[in-house]
């Protein structure tokens, strides 16, 4: 199937169908040993594209359709500034996924998308022509390889995310807008309401939340702006690309403040069963793309698609190797794994974390600072041993 | 380099070198979509081998120094009993399964391991020359694909596991025994030392322990294992290849019983912290092929790697990708993440599971039964709709 | 000193004095075996008052300035309605009460405050008239024994601690009036700022919180209803009777809605160090009558006093018998554990609770009745088996 | 009736009838503000008998069949070790205790216990003659005040719990001796059943466990020492009375080396519910005499009381104020609290803690020394400001 032959997102979106988005890559392959975490840069696709071509069929297979571009944080200034100077440039690390988002997505029904996420530039209080230059230079990447729409995703202040907005719009093609903010809106105290009202009329036509947050916290957020953008007369489509991490202790900053990011948030990692509760939540709501986001496996998709496979008619082809609510232990060799073959034992149950040392919650970091405070002027140098030293200071402090 | 070139297993751990061995293959391959939870038969070495591939080459690259065979459960009465009719031969999967080690193996300094594991057959209490015949069938495949050496592993009652070691022990190489118990020895209360004396004398050179329980666990019963061949004047090499999640409620037959198994345990993966310990832990207790089973990811082998660094003298290839100790972080975009960029940081962190509703610890469902009984019987079809129901209240009524 | 030689309730807190007020006695009383979970009315006052007398004592030697009469659901109408014939008119019980508050109360620099709470009447639909019969009958009461001032306290539902106010105001005796919400206001919603406005009006000159929610929680709304007060240009003195139990998953209706109420609570219950905090807050929140309410013993009103030492120069008779922030450990036989005699080791430990078979956290019950509900009529018989069988079987499907 | 008139320990337990102890005086008194943690002696019986008299009175009514004079910690050598030069005599507390519990008594079914325990002159490696000079002086009394018969308890030490008996012995009266141990047996490591042994060579005729460790903890104790007893070929009656704490995390040395010893332990109070699995538990293990130590508040004593009703064939005094199962809550006001009023849902409850941000179990602290050490001599003099900081720095040093 040519890329031409396929329904455009929002020729789908429009007609009422359900699109499953991905999961995360830049979690996933830290796991696989691709991605480094602190700088979080996305030069694998160049330098492993085997790995990245793995995870991008993978989540086909677990009925993702859309392939996005791994291209989080591939702006030059983040990659500079990650204080490395990189081998491969933002244009060699931008095409490299493009073209692998391109080539898995052709192996089956999904589109290709390709997203740019908040610079350093911003939080360093650059101009707004900037910052939209960081913006145009991966734009311009995208629409060379004629991705199918684009994402401005990752956003903690909607002034930012507008001006993406406002570059992605330029290229005529469909413009999705999602940011990592919870119930209390961006880091300035913009309500998710108001958020979504100002994204579409910088002209996104899908908006909704990504990251930060766990799935229902994502939902309830979605649905704030929903409410927002209904109150004010306009319309979107809506999209939710949470963690798969619980995080009911998190402030405003979602899970980036959790004292266990980004290193021990394994108790934290969502079941499948509690993704397919989020996928019928996310349903109710009037969400159609429904996706993830760090912390997202291949199975967790393949969880959203088994949920809601009563609504889009059909199974992703990763449920060959998958029972619904757990019937393929039917066939275990041991009787009482046999009886939890079934939907109200999986459902009802809840999971021990075996660590009765460990809280349940944790208090996340509270420095409460945010654009334009000197602790958050980025810097292209590694931070010295000092610069270290006053942190680990504070952070001992305030424990 | 040729395969022939590298010092085999033997020589490694007689010169008192640090062997790493892998991860969990049929739990990782599940999450990405190409192992089913429930049968767990290793069909995808033929359908997709580009996803064991990768997998392998994930481990390499974590440092691993062994490729085992994706062979688990490969028997030809398991890969019939599980309720398929297997479109895919005993014979043509560990093929394929030998193929692949072989290729990655060749890629670094690794060997490749041909496994083979308890069979159904033995729990539905065939003769002793039925059930080697099934390890035989294996066998003959490591022979013609000519692995470096065997294992024999997850065994939960010793006699089955001498009756593999001594068909594996007739081909000439070198032969390593795992089995599937703590510290309560195997299903018919045989001690780990007394196990282990028996495998010794079997014909293993290497003895240990793998899946069923964590690491401190597993540890814990590899040491009884050590005193118990000292005490009978015999010597061996030792091996610890344990489960990624924490079981400190465990019974006798481990993760198996526990409520969460199989499609809950996340709430339980151990973080790489854990593992560091857990190397070093076992390194103290003078096991030096040091592993992991189910729940074990990529990371976790290299974490492995990592703590043992200065022993080894060098670190993985993956740590490319890694600061030690969380100092990737140095690089943070937020000065309070930056602040967790250190040792005593994640050292003392006790990781909060984010679910208050959950309960630290879950009892083990008990039935107690082992080897003999009805309820162990293995089939070849599906358990029926009655069989299930009888399972379920009994299921209901214990819980 | 004969009490009329003592200062009023207002001349202490018009003079910026604290006032300890007591704890619960019904809870207390309960685990003593002298009051019946479920009625909860306070008959020991007549048959036991040997066990009430101690009570009071308890209290007032561990700081409290006011002994409250034992006159909880003293009121005929609940008397009559739990099912028992009472053996005593709700006249001999109050005026039993009000005799041993002011006993004891005269043992030391006490005040004698008459109670009353929400009635079935009201719940029942009763009119105004009649419900202001109800508790003028326990009012003439107080006025016969002359306490010192009134408390109308445990309302859920601003219009019926109204309604008290103003029966309780036409003595001329100082009113204090508290309802037992948290920071969603009054079962039909009315907000905590408005409550307290509403009930000043009515002829209180001391509003605030009592039971219900844990002491944070308590304090959070007074202060809501201190800016209402404000923003009304009102004036006022604040109170806080807060429950000993930790509930921080309580919804609008307080612990009675948590499952382990009444029974078992023991795992929520409120360290001495947990009141200190308590006291410290309340008194930052400008909050001046700090007491207790169910669950609170005397050592936790000891706590609040030795808490505020600092402010009221003294310390009370019961701290003869315990040593600041753990003192008294100096002297104990172990060394480790006279290692814990100070401040910062109390202050920071998190208590294991000892149970890891138990969440951290629980569902309320949601039935989300109120007022004017069918199910919330009370009856004078004893529910019968048939009625119990309706509630039983609701309350295994909300679980 | 007379005390004479009462049968006597000795002959209940050989009529096979069941003896309620009573609860724990020294931590009760605490909360109510008489006992001083730390010295933890108990002058209360002459400063403030009422108090003392009140509790006896409660555990009368709930069922106890034994009046422990309250004299744990009266000895002289503990007096004065305290710290305090003491203002009453341990004569004088002895006496007076001696009253209280005989006029008590003499309102119901109840005996009288005077009991001795470890002595400070035993872990300073004071001579046999010197510790039982001590005793000696305690019995004296005891003897004098004709008390029915005697207990020696809280022994960490089997030898120095030995010469206890033996001179209690010399009176001619029943003899009781619990030891404060747990599975792993006396700070010696002799064995629970060596234990038993030698008490009752020494002359018990009751023997069994009390204090340091939970009730399930103790009851196995118990059966240990019963299969030791047996095994020798000797008779005993059994005996319990436990902490009323959950310790699944304690090491050999109780609770005391909990972190939250004795300040914090609110979460792990034992709910009535788990009181009654204790007294089935101990009633099938053999165990006649059973009651509570410290954290055993009335109520507890009662549970035990009530779930062995149906063997005693009789409900003590307190139960006219309780529900069996929760049935007083077929009165509440509220129907989904009238739907608590049932055995199954008490019973299976778990209750939470409402504490997320604690864990569920504490490592307790491992100084690991005994009688002998020098940091376990004791002294006279409050310990130092230097002393403390050593022991704060090597505290600090250990968590």
């Amino acid at each position: 199937m040519s890329p031409g032959a396929k329904k455009g997102i929002l020729e789908r979106l429009d007609a009422g169908e359900i699109v499953f988005g991905d999961g995360g890559f830049v979690f996933a392959l830290e796991k696989r040993g691709y991605v480094k975490a602190g700088p979080w840069t996305p030069e694998a696709a160049v330098e492993h594209p085997e790995a990245v071509r793995q995870l991008h069929r993978e989540f086909l297979r677990a009925g993702s359709n859309v392939m996005q571009t791994f291209t989080f944080y591939a702006s030059d200034d983040k990659l500079e500034n990650r204080g490395n100077t990189p081998r491969f440039s933002g244009q060699q690390i931008n095409e490299a996924a493009c073209d692998l988002a391109r080539e898995v997505a052709n192996e089956g029904n999904a589109l290709v998308a390709g997203g740019v996420s908040q610079t350093p530039s911003y939080l360093s209080c650059k101009s707004e022509n900037d910052v939209k230059a960081i913006f145009k230079k991966q734009i311009d990447v995208f629409v060379k390889k004629d991705v199918d729409f684009l994402i401005a995703e990752y956003f903690e202040h909607v002034e930012e995310a507008e001006w993406a907005v406002q570059v992605l719009k330029s290229t005529g093609k469909p413009v999705a807008a999602t940011m990592c903010i919870g119930p209390d809106g961006d880091l300035n105290g913009v309500s998710p309401g108001d958020c979504a009202v100002k994204l579409i009329k910088a002209g996104a036509q899908i908006v909704g939340i990504n990251c930060h947050f766990d799935p229902m916290t994502c939902v309830k957020t979605v649905k704030m702006m929903k409410e927002g953008v209904e109150k004010a007369g306009l319309k979107a489509h809506y999209m939710c690309q949470p963690l798969a991490y619980h995080t009911p202790d998190c402030n405003c900053q979602g899970f980036i403040d959790l004292p266990e990011f980004p290193f021990s948030l394994e108790p934290r990692i969502l079941t499948r069963w509690d993704m397919q509760q989020y996928a019928r939540e996310a349903y109710n709501a009037g969400i159609r793309y429904i996706g993830g986001c760090c912390g997202f496996e291949p199975y967790h998709v393949r969880a959203l698609a088994e949920e809601l496979a009563p609504e889009t008619g059909s199974l992703p082809q990763g449920s060959e190797k998958h029972g619904i609510w757990g019937s393929g232990l039917e066939m275990h060799t041991k009787p009482w794994v046999r009886a939890r073959a079934r939907r109200d034992y999986w459902e009802n149950l809840k999971p021990a974390s075996g660590r009765p040392f460990c809280p349940a919650m944790a208090k996340p970091d509270g420095w409460g600072v945010t654009k334009g405070h000197a602790d958050l002027m980025q810097q292209k140098e590694a931070t010295s041993k000092d610069q270290l030293k006053v942190l680990f200071d504070k952070s001992n402090k305030s424990n």
